[in-house]
């Protein structure tokens, strides 16, 4: 049975709006790169409605931020959550979606003044785009304990500035631990980023996996000439490795099949001029698929090629991965659970798996996890057309208060640890 | 029969010397882009030198400096001349050398208290490189008066200014007119910039030819989105063509053959971040050769092949001329004349056409005008490790000193205007 409780579209489209005035571009669209000025307008905005929604506020080391609603035992929380930082040109919905929904809920049960059995969390993770800092889901990765703080902290990124120095700069160098804290279930709403929905006509998608995700940077170094003056044949030529790199970049996903991606999304020359065959070249590749064979396989097959090329060539160069994360599978009751309440809702449902990388994924490491997917338009994200219908917003956030409220429901209690909570 | 006058190697290696001072790089090489602070310096420190070897300075709208030593007669002068600005990383050599030898041919005439029958003409021509500001050789094409001052001055180049602006913030930007000045003959002393007269085992290049210069910048626009959730069959990738047309450009080079040369050296990416596939590409292909019927149909293969790529793809594109200049033939007489004065002083000279753009291609198309070369160490420059034989450099500015002395001995007067000269 699902509750008859509805939550309010309206003041959750509201939220929705009023967020992505933070770092709004006049064109249309956001862009809130983790940890700069328009992220801190944004967290500031996110903390004051958790505040007036009489949430605890808790900020952890890496700049996580947790609103915790106290439930009828002392247990591990039932988290919602996502994240609010945008990639470079992003939308309003990626990542909001989830936390304003999350915060919908608190909102919703305040309202009915009912009061779980759990403890109920909204969290935002820092850094998930990645776009700013390597790697991406940066602060589930810490909040779980996977990744270090210290090595987080003294990643440098675009901008040329450290976590560390950026998170003091906006004020959210917290000080509660990472890694301390118990979940007793994670869920994450979030828009497809792709088109299966659209076309296949569904309203919830039912998310069993998430593809992986592998990284990486290459560094081609050659020998940086005149471009007038030194024959063809003599040439030790890194941008002409870059194009044959991503050229194959293409056919090495085409090789592989329909599930896999492969996206150059970030070149620099180096000296970059014209008239300069460039001394440096530094590219990046970014893959993902759901079985982690083939991804393996297109890891190989790329580097094979790098190999191959730079030798052809006489260059020398360098590999880094920047990220790498296994295709993660949901818990099997969650994920049922998901769609159990989405059909009984009178949703139509779609099993599929995620080609976007999301906090959710990290989570499953230490606590039943699912997700749910509703339709964006065109699959577009990452863009300012990003755009949802309202009525799928509506859909995707009822299903979330079901899914919620029945996790929330104490069977046995679990050992969380009632740790200070830091504002 | 060449003069006895010897110049002063000493003092010019050590004038080259201080002048690879401004914008001296830590790690050896020079960065003196046009227009900025290191190039006032050097501007400064020639200009004063100009000026304590008794020139009359004269500075033109687009900044170029001319210092003038009259002669017996009030005729044209004849004018030695190159550029002192650098690409990004550059040498001590490129430009600087042609400059400085012709001021050490001033004080080597000054020791000797030898006056020309024509006056002489030091001169350094602004923006030569291009690699700040497009074209290169602006300086030189104001100076004849085939590019508009006006247009020049409004170029926006690299650090978002135009040269009106950073002419006027280092206190360039003269009064003389362009394309006023009345010059008798031209010659440039330069490095080879190429391995010919190394490999050769040769002293002097005798330069007959330029080759013909294109530049294509190619704006390629595709679809921003999610590195991970759109197929790739559904993509409009510009990375992807990007990466074609890159390998393409080397393909095409080969298939025209051994004189062709073609450089991808800038490259741009919007938004330029690992996990979305980039909106917008920018990139640049500077193409060159002696044979302007190859050129041409390098362009017309290279703009064939973006057609394809981007219709394929189904992305739009733009392309922009930078820059296009034809292959330019020097004046047999003064080619002649310094294959003459290198041999009378005993060294061995070698036919050759210059694979790089050179002011003098420019001064040719108003006065009978020829260059001189000598080697440079494994045909290297545009890098820190551009470097040049003492010997070499005394070898060629003796040619250049017995090319001047014979080439500025009065047939018939010519109508050389004296105009108001501005310091």
């Amino acid at each position: 049975m699902s509750t008859n409780l509805k939550i309010n579209l309206d003041r959750l489209t509201d939220r929705l709006a009023q967020l992505a005035k933070a770092g709004a571009l006049a064109g249309g669209g956001v862009s809130r790169l983790a940890l700069t000025d328009s992220d801190k307008d944004g967290r500031d905005l996110v903390v004051q409605w958790m505040q007036q929604s009489g949430l605890t506020i808790r900020i952890d080391q890496i700049g996580n931020v947790v609103g915790i609603r106290p439930g009828k035992f002392n247990i591990a929380p039932v988290m919602i959550g996502s994240h609010i930082d945008t990639v470079t040109v992003g939308g309003a919905y990626d990542g909001c979606l989830g936390v304003l929904a999350g915060l919908e809920i608190i909102d919703t049960l305040n309202d009915a003044n009912i009061y779980t059995d759990a403890p109920l969390a909204v969290a935002f993770f820092t850094n998930e785009e990645g776009s700013r800092f390597a790697p991406d889901m940066m602060g589930s990765l810490c909040f779980i304990g996977d990744l270090s703080v210290e090595e987080a902290l003294n990643t440098r990124g675009i901008y040329n500035s450290t976590v560390r120095d950026a998170l003091k700069r906006i004020r959210y160098d917290g000080k509660a631990p990472c890694g301390s804290f118990d979940v007793q279930a994670f869920f994450e709403l979030h828009i497809e980023q792709g088109p299966r929905l659209e076309l296949e006509n569904k309203t919830i998608g039912v998310v069993e996996a998430v593809q992986g995700i592998s990284w990486t940077e290459i560094t081609l170094n050659g020998d940086s000439i005149h471009a007038g003056t030194y024959p063809m044949s003599l040439r030790r030529d890194a941008s002409y490795v870059q194009g044959c790199i991503t050229r194959r970049v293409r056919e090495i996903a085409e090789e592989i099949g329909i599930r896999q991606v492969a996206t150059v999304g970030r070149i620099d020359y180096h000296p970059g001029l014209i008239n300069v065959v460039p001394q440096k070249v530094t590219m990046t590749v970014d893959m993902r698929n759901p079985d982690n064979d083939e991804l393996e396989l297109a890891e190989k097959l790329l580097h094979e090629f790098i190999n191959e090329a730079c030798l052809k060539e006489g260059i020398d160069y360098t590999t880094k991965q920047l990220a790498r994360f296994l295709p993660t599978e949901f818990d099997k009751n969650m994920v049922s659970l998901v769609e159990q309440k989405a059909q009984q809702l009178g949703h139509s449902t779609l099993r599929m798996y995620s080609p976007a990388g999301h906090d959710a994924q990290i989570l499953q490491r230490i606590c039943p996890t699912a997700m749910i997917f509703i339709p964006c338009e065109n699959g577009i994200s990452h863009n300012v057309k990003e755009n949802v219908k309202p009525e799928h917003i509506e859909a995707g956030a009822n299903v979330l208060l079901n899914v919620v409220m029945e996790a929330a429901t104490a069977g046995e209690t679990s050992n969380w640890k009632a740790e200070a909570l830091i504002a």
